[in-house]
């Protein structure tokens, strides 16, 4: 079983209430891969960097079981940089800079060794580049997540539409679906979205946990309550390479287990905001994910009495 | 085993994106007993109303086992008047009426026959108002819920504080939460409310749901996801109705019995939803709850995997 990622690797500045740091290694590719590894190590990663990337990251995934063939490495050109500042809520952040650098020219070339790939996961990124990997691939995978953003319903909302036919399930915050169905009722939204192709819809509401949709049936996922949110950075990719992760280690796609496989991906991102960057998430232990998870049971276990 | 009530009993006029009502039967006190009845039927009723207020309504109460000897009803003035709208989140209103009335003098004093009352809601009311309903009873109750509001900690904080160590479990949202404690962290919130003097606190948070805190345990009780919210008046006082009367009926306070709680509290509240004003409280048969019960348990349950 493989699962291929794509997505950016970067440096992000990022600027919370709580603390600030001047560039860090980010990413949607960074934080999904190491959130992966937490779950299984056969991953393929895809993306392009700039000379100054720091080779120590790319060998730190080589050592979790990360195939980096799929890195582009464009050593006189800088890597992606993002800097952003979060508000008091820790939900709503205002970009400050997005300086595209090399992923301006993003054109991946999949290597041979990724084309048969059991699981892939379509990181926030352009989404034609999305759909130009799911047609390089010479066998359609088991299961096809897609993380997308407001920005490309903005500005590439008919391609967005496009790849939305051609993927299993689809990642997105609570604003983001409202936008792409243009519905205020988030349920309303989700049945438009599911008509839309995927068979699965994942709504992400920050601290207010995430919904999963398949057909008319319903999951709700709490976040667990944190006295401090240090910082969200790379929670949604640390989420959806969680949930993707899991689903790849247990090879089971049902919706049942695709509840777990949310609440796996919550579990990932709950300790994506403990530090700053990826840091938390490069050594989590088995030990670590099965006593959070045991917690998420905690939150919302209840006994119903018959009467 | 019985329930005490205290709250308003009034008229409202309520205008929402979906539904408008130039004045319809509402009031913290006449939500919290409907609801309440749907578990239990030993209701002891505080209120004042004018001589304009509906007797079938008091009948209507009645008959359902709510005793309303403790309701003052004062012929020659009007109810207490309340008029708002909903935005389009359903979850901020904006208040464009309030004519206390008769609720301007409200003094209550109890019946005899409530003042060995077992449970005790302290409806949303002035915070002197509920200090002197505890101090009118003969023994302590069991339990004792307070709901309150943003309004009372901007115009009686201290009053409030002082009721706070008088009772077992408070009732707030999400934004009166913060405010009462000054903390912007909910789960920080909570220790410094449960340090005040509750045992036990829970926070509404609307189309998200509530948690309930007991020391260092949480629980987090989803909201049902509902394609429209017709009318979210009463939704608050439902909650607490249902909470308390699931409680009374079943005479277990012990923290997994609350969760159940609030799960039945989330039930009514979700019924209460449905249509304006009191009127699908009133209706409610054990299959609705239990059925209703059943998707909260299938929004919430999953399964782990052991390794």
């Amino acid at each position: 079983m493989s699962l291929t990622i794509i997505g950016s690797m970067a440096f992000d500045a990022i600027e919370t209430p709580f603390a600030k740091t001047e560039k860090t290694v980010g990413g949607s590719g960074t934080y999904c891969a190491y959130a992966a590894t937490n779950f299984m190590h056969a991953v393929n990663q895809v993306s392009i960097v700039g000379g100054d990337f720091p080779k120590e990251v790319l060998q730190d995934l080589n050592r979790l079981g990360v195939n980096t063939d799929g890195v582009e490495i464009v050593e006189d050109k800088k890597s992606f940089f993002w800097s952003g500042k979060y508000h008091l809520d820790m939900n709503t952040r205002e970009t400050l800079i997005t300086d595209l650098n090399v992923l301006a020219d993003f054109n991946p070339i999949l290597p041979k060794n990724y084309l048969e790939t059991d699981y892939l996961l379509l990181g926030n990124l352009v989404p034609a580049i999305q759909r130009s990997v799911i047609q390089q691939l010479t066998r359609r995978p088991k299961l096809i997540v897609l993380d997308t953003m407001n920005f490309w319903m903005e500005t590439a909302m008919a391609d967005l539409k496009d790849v939305l036919t051609l993927v299993d399930v689809l990642v997105v915050n609570d604003s983001e679906a409202r936008q792409l169905a243009d519905e205020f009722s988030i349920v309303k939204a989700a049945h438009k979205i599911l008509a839309m192709g995927p068979k699965f819809l994942i709504v992400k509401k920050g601290e207010h946990g995430a919904l999963l949709f398949n057909g008319e049936e319903i999951f709700c996922a709490p976040a667990l309550p944190l006295e401090d949110v240090f910082d969200p950075t790379g929670a949604g990719d640390a989420f959806a390479g969680g949930f993707i992760g899991y689903l790849a280690s247990t090879g089971d796609l049902s919706f049942e287990n695709m509840k777990t496989a949310v609440i796996m991906g919550s579990v990932t991102a709950s300790y994506c905001c403990e530090k700053l960057g990826t840091e938390r998430l490069q050594n989590l232990s088995q030990q670590d994910i099965d006593s959070r998870a045991a917690k998420f049971v905690a939150l919302t276990n209840f006994n119903l009495q018959c009467k």
